[in-house]
């Protein structure tokens, strides 16, 4: 529909399509529909947009994404300061929060150790959490970075890291499938691995 | 993902599944879009989600969507205020405008007559149109109606409404397929059904 002549639906379109999976159709239907709902419906949705990016913080202790900072769950009282959940991602911690099974904290890498794409260890949070492990009371890491060369390979490099350390390592059990990605994992599945997590 | 703690980016979610094709996956996917991106890309999005409702209006000539009144196609001089395009909806005057083959005006009915669905001629802008012809000086009525049972519904009642007038009542030919819908067709299809019309 290039006949458009009105600035802001044009426009309004122009911002949709610079969504994800949103390509020119859906974008001219997503603008119609804010167009036709009522204005709460735009001014909800605008608010919310802006929220994300204005009220979101990174946790200081374990970098999830919060509102506050501490985190929740760094907040909690009743988490298991002793273990702690390291993840590439806060969509993974959040895939690890939804089975329930988690009693410890995280610690979220903020990525993977990729010298190709550039990324080098010291991109991620990894000084964070050696702190957080020298600062003692730490009895169990479980490295739950993907099952990806990637993921395997930050792994490894955080267990040498580690090795001084008085401190049991581990990692999910192979129950997720290689190559795929924690974050699309089922519950069913995160449950398996969670629960035959091993030494490494 | 259930485990989310987090009430802004829980909200944003809810906001965008509210949006007609976006599910649950979608939804957190855009979300975290979202969060990713500079405050400049929320807030260019956020602006254009209330423009559209803030500056849209509709033109009380032809009806169509538009930021000023008259729009800018009636308000245009070099248009043809004798050749007056009928048609159900905004998008179809956009498929329309976009073949660039129109030198005339529009005018859009905002709907078709639908018994059914309780859709009368009075809630149309059928009242408008009238006034237009009465005020004379239009030559050529088209009516570009979507070829479906309600589309030839609604310009049959047209035709009766119109035989009083000294004006020639023509459509599209049906170069487009029966049954299908006007703002969905190529520039290709609508151009010959443009080219072809026939006086009804």
């Amino acid at each position: 529909m290039n006949g458009e002549s009105i600035d802001s639906l044009a426009r309004l379109r122009e911002q949709f399509q610079k969504l994800p999976g949103i390509g020119p159709r859906s974008a001219e239907r997503l603008a119609f529909h804010v167009l036709r709902e009522p204005r709460e419906f735009a001014a909800g949705l605008a608010q919310a947009i802006l929220d994300v990016k204005d009220k979101i913080i990174h946790c200081r202790t374990c970098y999830n994404l919060t509102e506050t900072d501490p985190c929740r769950i760094c907040a909690d009282p009743a988490r298991d300061k002793g273990e702690i959940w390291v993840v590439e991602q806060p969509k993974d911690l959040m895939a690890l929060e939804a089975t329930g099974l988690i009693r410890g904290t995280y610690h979220v890498l903020m990525g993977h150790i990729a010298p190709l794409e550039g990324i080098e260890p010291e991109d991620l949070t990894i000084d964070g959490l050696i702190e957080r492990v020298r600062a003692g009371s730490v009895r169990e890491l479980v490295l739950a970075l993907n099952p990806t060369m990637d993921g395997d390979g930050t792994a490894l490099h955080l267990q040498s890291l580690l090795s001084e350390f008085d401190v049991s390592v581990t990692r999910p059990a192979r129950g997720l499938a290689v190559g795929s990605h924690l974050e699309y994992a089922t519950v069913g599945m995160l449950e398996a691995a969670i629960r035959a997590r091993t030494r490494m």
